[in-house]
Formats: structure tokens, C-alpha cells, sequence
């Protein structure tokens, strides 16, 4: 039995560098670079999608890789469609600056992610599905986070591309009715990461205090201990 | 503007840092020591937590520190009810597996944390949300694997206790109608992490080969070039 580890904590400087991963991890639309990405990088990239957890360890993920050209510009066609129709959605000031958001790389980008969830693998009853039927959605997108956060540490940028209709991508990629689209992501080397989000840098949005999203034994109880709230400012 | 860091890539050694994250991260269920975790630690997980990306920059996610044990108490037995429903799901051999699993730790974690999603958030028009109404949903979820990661390199364990009904949760918490529960985690340190997924170790399921959810430029396009193939294997 190989059941437990007592492996070595991580040391200060692999903790840093998980934490560097996560703080610089960034949705890319621009600053993508045309080079493949080697065999051998995107292998550990879907790898580490690969290895996210998954309800009952059911792995219901599928990753479709699109290189193809014309595929990627049905799909851009169709980014540009609902991209049209949201920003009539966005009223005054937010519909101009909605308007001047770069919001994908689709075309730019070498490569692309399908993402798919398929809901009747490993079932029909799934461990720990039997009463938050959805796990199995949350898995996949767990997969997407830890493909998300390799490709940072590989000097890959990702970008997730959810201004789509999932049925366009779906048709795009031939993806049967009963597999579920979670994501279409665009993946290529950058010339550079940004130092923060482009909502937060353009002040679309601002990074709320995380103090403000932090509760203790019930909703909207703030009483916190001194140190741990100081820890959160 | 700070637009784009040129930063250092990643060394190595941080790359190998955050593959060792993403490969020895588990679903924690046993081994867990009661010992406090500490508020630097705590808040440096959370703050991975709420540095996970999310549609729009919305940031629709709360953690829900959960101390006080009768909370727990309450939660614990939530899970209880949905575990004997959920053994009466699988039949044979597979029923008398699954009742000899180890599925949570509520009560021997000396801390829980309930992630939801306030999808009203900063709406209620999100940019990316538009064509892809649950991008919140499965945002809260990355915000769950930055957090699950981040305690992973602290030594800190992480289970996702999924059995278990979201009303039950929300009444325990007293979380209001309109916010979506999407997680109840357990944490705490543990003496120590389990090579494989336990659901692996006990064949209830075999991982699957990486190569066979590995598609190209459509569904079931299995062309991949052969060193790409290879670096699947």
C-alpha cells in the first residue's frame, strides 16, 4: 500500500513560486506571439488539466486542440456575433468602453482549447454527484484552472473566450448534444504578462478589499479574530 | 500605464514548484491533525482564492470560515442524511465499497470553508456572462482550485465534501436564497498527503490515459502528430 506520503513541505521558495503562479496568472487577449508551442510544453500543460480533481475521480473532462485555421475562424465568426449582440446589452459610457475592450485572440492565438464535460462517463451514479449534480461541471473547470496555471508557469498565455454561444462552438467542433461545452481557450506564447487584469487596469471594474468577501460561522458574520483581519487587508 | 510586465520567466525550479502543486494536491478526507491553522497561512490561501480569474472581473465569490463546532455539528449531519441516500444509489459490491469510504472530514478539520457565488454581483449585466450564463458559477469554482492549490503547497489539506444538500448548507450558514453554494471545503494540516487519489488507490476507478481525452480540430479527431502522441504516452 502506497497510501500515504510523508513527502517534504514545500520550501519557501516552491511555496513563492506557486504563489508567483497564481498572483500572475492572467486571461490574455493580446500580446500573443504566432510560435507553436512544443510538443512537450503542451503535453505537461493538458497533463496538469489532466490531474485537477474530479467528483467520484470520474474525469469527465475531454480537451479538443484546434489548430486548424478555417475552425478557428468559425469560431471567431461567432465570437463576433455575440460580441455585437452584448454590446447592445451595455448602456451610455460602459457600451463605448465595452466597444474598445480587446476580448480575445482567437485567430491570433496558434492554438486553441475545447474543454468539454462528458456527464454520463464513468456513471450513471456518480460518487459524490448524488446530490450536487453539477460536480461533474465543476470538475472540468477545476481542469481548466490547473491547465490554466501550468501554461503561466510555461511562459504560455491563456485566454478564456466565454463571449460565444456554446452551440456555435459546438458545431464548430462537431461536439455531440450530450457532451457539455465548459470552455473555448486561446493559448500562445506572450510577449508580455500584465501586471493586472485588464478590467482592473482599464478601471472597469475594481479588485474588491478581501476583507469584504471573508465571513466567519454564518453570513455576514464579521467577527473576525484582530490578526486574521489585519492577514486580510 | 502598467500595462504588460516583461517579467522573468519562470526558472526551472518554479516550474517544477507548481507541477509539484498541481500533481500532489488531493482531496483530503483523512490524516487531518486538529492544530490550528494559522491567520498568515489562512489568509494567504484566501487571497490565492480570490485572485482566481473571473467573468466580467466580477469576483462573484464569499468564503464562509466555518470554526464553531455545533455549525459543524449541523453540517456533519446534512451529510450523514445524503450519504445514506447516496449508499442506497449503487448496488452489489459497488454499495458495500462505498460504504467503506472515508468521505469528509467536517469534524475533524478544525476549519470549513463555504465558497458561493452572489451572482448579482457587479451585474446585472456581466461582460462575458452574456452568451454563457453560468461563467460566475465556474468562476467561484477556479477561485475554490487557487485556494485548494495554495493550501497544498502550505501542507495545509483540502476535501470537497460534495455529499451533502446545498439547502442543508444554507441553512446551516444561513446564506440567503439568492446566493449559490458551490463548495463546502474541510482544512487542515494533516500528517500527510496521499501519493494517488484515494478513489484510484482503491480501484474504484482507474485513471485515464491522458492520450484518450485528447482530441484534434474536432470531436474524436485523433490525428495528433506523432512526437505529440508520444508525449501523451
Amino acid at each position: 500500500m502506497d497510501a500515504v506520503t510523508y513527502s517534504d513541505p514545500f520550501t519557501p521558495e516552491e511555496c513563492e513560486a506557486v504563489y508567483r503562479c497564481i498572483f500572475e496568472r492572467r486571461d490574455i487577449r493580446a500580446q500573443i506571439l504566432p510560435d507553436r508551442i512544443p510538443d512537450d510544453v503542451l503535453a505537461r500543460i493538458l497533463r496538469a488539466g489532466h490531474h485537477a480533481p474530479s467528483v467520484g475521480f470520474m474525469q469527465p473532462w475531454d480537451f479538443v486542440l484546434v489548430r486548424d485555421h478555417g475552425v478557428r475562424e468559425r469560431i471567431h465568426a461567432a465570437f463576433c456575433r455575440a460580441d455585437e449582440e452584448a454590446a447592445l446589452m451595455f448602456v451610455g459610457e460602459r457600451a463605448k468602453a465595452y466597444r474598445n475592450l480587446k476580448l480575445e485572440g482567437i485567430l491570433e492565438a496558434p492554438l486553441g482549447i475545447c474543454v468539454t464535460c462528458d456527464r454520463s462517463r464513468n456513471g450513471p451514479v456518480v460518487l459524490g454527484r448524488t446530490h450536487q449534480p453539477d460536480m461533474d461541471l465543476y470538475s472540468a473547470v477545476c481542469a481548466v484552472q490547473n491547465l490554466w496555471l501550468a501554461a503561466r508557469a510555461e511562459g504560455v498565455g491563456i485566454g478564456w473566450v466565454s463571449i460565444v454561444a456554446r452551440d456555435d462552438l459546438r458545431a464548430a467542433l462537431g461536439i455531440p448534444e450530450e457532451i457539455e461545452v465548459i470552455a473555448y481557450l486561446c493559448a500562445g506564447y506572450v510577449s508580455g504578462f500584465p501586471t493586472r487584469p485588464d478590467l482592473e487596469q482599464r478601471r472597469w471594474l475594481d479588485r474588491m478589499p478581501l476583507r469584504d468577501v471573508v465571513h466567519l460561522d454564518r453570513w455576514q458574520g464579521r467577527e473576525l479574530n484582530e490578526e486574521l483581519a489585519r492577514q486580510l487587508e
